[in-house]
């Protein structure tokens, strides 16, 4: 479907996370191994915080592995702090509005996956879009549809809970009307502070989703690494599927779990939905 | 806003109608003299009929006016029924899904307009779409929810009707949400066989609509212009702007009014908007 | 690097060619199989004939797979002469003016390999160009080079000629450049109504093409295929790779040859570059 | 034709001197007043000094005014030394390789005008490029050619006399063909610390050119202007046009001229076009 990176950590060009290494993101535009496609090439997206009250956001509908802008963005920019996403459309059209990363003030919001069978549960899902935030829906990606519920459901003040609440939503209104596995994959979000991961799906088979561990341990195992020289202990990178040459380097994040990362405060947890007390009604 | 033109009767190459002209469809991309705005260059559209039971549409991002497949496809294409579309963007993104003219079955639409306060009334439009045709929705443009409510409303049976209750019903929420002058412009619509064009706004100052007349008395007043020997008597030719090099050959539509082309049945009727009889619900 | 496919025979639509087989050209833009690269996701481009004196020619830098104008264009426009080309840009910009097919007069070329070591060669091979024809070129892909350079050294009276003396130049050059292997590629070319497709490389290890064979027989091997039925007995389709579904239908044009299709005129050829009588001046 | 920025000072966002002015170059890709053309629609480009070595660069085929991406970067992206170029098209292609600024190393190039004829005089000027800066050659805009022919007559070490002898050289060349007048424009050019600008066409009646005074003086005539208290007395803005709100600021270039900016060296000097010594062999 798609491929996404999340960091945080010590400042960098954005370059030496998205072009760098072997079996880069962009790499995997072209060629990735563990995706449900080979190919990523329906646009992409990055989200970048600065000073600045709410980040910047570059998206294309190029492919980006010869996107020129890209490169350019990513050799002039510096962020400790950024979400980068390549897309492999799955129905709805190729365009701005439906790429990765999503913003909505300071947060950032990014999936790879799917609603199984949109188009019978969309109307429903938007409907339980928050009046105030529906007019702010710019696209017609099923992405923006599941971060628009998350911040209906409470995403600014507890992401865990709204995530499950908002795939709770989605398993409840899909299986009312006959979908079997209603979602499906990996969602990462952020303030610009912190970030969550989520890997999780109805069916129990979910999108892979990998994260670095222990920076000091691996400056020692990979003393010849600059970039390990140069960023902190606390930083981390979140991906669809590791970078290719630091292989000791990457954990998995465990089928229907989530982590938080950032200010000192790294956790895996496991993550369940939350299905709705009082149901959405759906006509029969 | 935008520009539009549509165009009924013997097949000719779309290039003759879009280019050829003194101040054409194209060059009004560049310099309208009637718009809103002399510039119309947030993307273009063409809708074409042929032997095949569904139009063809050819819709872009791209500036009108330096577009070479737009050159290429109407120096190629050969039809008696066809729309095009420049566009001047206000508010929703510049895509091709927000591109006119819109289609659905053997249907197009086009409008040069706005409603008025779109985020304020968008949600209670959006509910009133008929929840089988909802999913087909591409885009976010106003236009293409006066579309998908038009349809709902009976498009397909009526057209006059269809389109009097769409902005009846636009007035209706609009109103009710502290909106002044809810609607404004002028619509065009055809199954391929027969073309509506509508002249309306709330305010009772619309945007400019015109058609050409009798095409046997042009060809006396104009006897040098070939494209007057070749195409047949009941041609008719509908725009948002006179092109400039036939002046006698335009009739202004008057306000609140419509017209019907095609299959020997040319009318010019008045129009008036009909409110909902059981209004829709909105929240106080 | 690139896949191209060439129509001669009885007018279909388009999308019979493009879309409608297993493994069709479109389907080997994201998953070709015996191409350099799997993916051809930098721009497309077709061309075809009608009753006007030159082909259209509709390209884009949008991956093929996607592009809802390509499927729009294919869906209405019939031809019973057509090039199709999907590109994997190796070098030169992802821009309208580098995709193929290109187009002189009447003319359409197109290409799949490269000219190695492009910066070497590449201003002593445009300055080959022939002086009225240099302000012609619109991009800067090595493909227009070759054309340019055919079209100079008599493309329009005499092709299997201008190609071996194109090539041969192209080698000239690069060897006194110390290129080894100066040309790599299969080519396509046609005035609509003949076309030419040539297989060759300076190492004898050319990328792939195929044709099809004796409509008659192939109607007899396959009876329940309707496009059989349809096509006249000399109908031909030559592509770099095989659409999926008929494996007996393809014949592999064999290293340094070409095929001429056209005015029941099939044949298949050796091919064998000619280098300059008088060489071009190289500077030490 | 287009219209041009160039920014020398204090470090600022980028937005506040694209977007923030009444009349800015952004609304001026709309409604330019001086123009030869209002609409400045057919691409644009930023380029931006930082601490890394090569400025960066952001170009698109999309009309400024509404491209999404323009403003983030704009919002985002802070220099002291930067360049913004709109584009009208005259003749070569709308494609991001044709955007202004162009970029070689630590030097951006910027251009309003045109070369006229081009057709005529391309080649016999791209023969006069150094073969070593040939093959970086990426599109087929006449500014391009203007840039790679200034860097070839010493761009890099002496601006005014390579500008000089470049349009000096376009000069001779175009006169041995028959153009008139074969020059037109106004040029930037910088290497990230000075820039110079020139105003200069062959018949004397050259595109305007503008540029802020005196910082301390401005200060004074509009204390209540936050910007004019953030930066610095060497600040420097030279443009096309000016921006609308602070007449008082703008001083006009004078016709055959051209300022240095930066490093405490701001000049402003007659400029001449230097015909080179040796003509450039032009076939009769």
């Amino acid at each position: 479907m798609c491929r996404w990176l999340a960091y945080s950590g010590s400042p960098i060009l954005l370059e030496r996370a998205l072009y760098a290494p072997a079996h880069s993101l962009i790499d995997q535009s072209l060629h990735s191994e563990l995706g449900a496609e080979a190919t990523n090439g329906d646009g992409f997206g990055v989200g970048w915080y600065d000073e600045k009250p709410e980040p910047g956001v570059f998206r294309s509908i190029e492919p980006a592995w010869n996107d020129q802008n890209l490169r350019e963005i990513a050799g002039h920019v510096t962020s400790g702090h950024f979400f980068a996403h390549i897309r492999a459309a799955i129905g709805s059209a190729v365009q701005q509005t439906n790429c990765h990363p999503f913003r909505h003030g300071r947060w950032l919001f990014m999936h790879n996956g799917y609603l199984a069978e949109l188009a019978t549960v969309k109307r429903d899902l938007i409907l339980a879009v928050d009046e105030s935030l529906y007019p702010s829906i710019a696209g017609q990606a099923d992405t923006e549809i599941l971060f628009y519920l998350a911040l209906t459901l409470g995403l600014e003040d507890d992401p865990p809970d709204a995530i499950a609440r908002t795939i709770g939503l989605v398993e409840d209104v899909g299986r009312r009307k006959g979908v079997e596995f209603p979602f499906q994959g990996t969602i990462a979000t952020t303030d610009g502070r912190r970030m969550w991961a989520f890997r999780y799906s109805s069916e129990g088979k979910s999108r892979s989703l990998f994260f670095t561990g222990n920076v000091a341990r691996l400056r020692e195992q990979y003393p010849e690494r600059d970039i390990l020289q140069e960023v902190s202990d606390d930083t981390r990178l979140v991906m669809s599927e590791p970078l290719g040459d630091l292989p000791a380097a990457w954990n998995e994040v465990p089928e229907s779990s989530y982590g938080v990362v950032g200010e000192g405060d790294d956790q895996l947890r496991p993550f369940r939905a939350k299905p709705p007390v009082t149901s959405v009604a759906v006509p029969a």
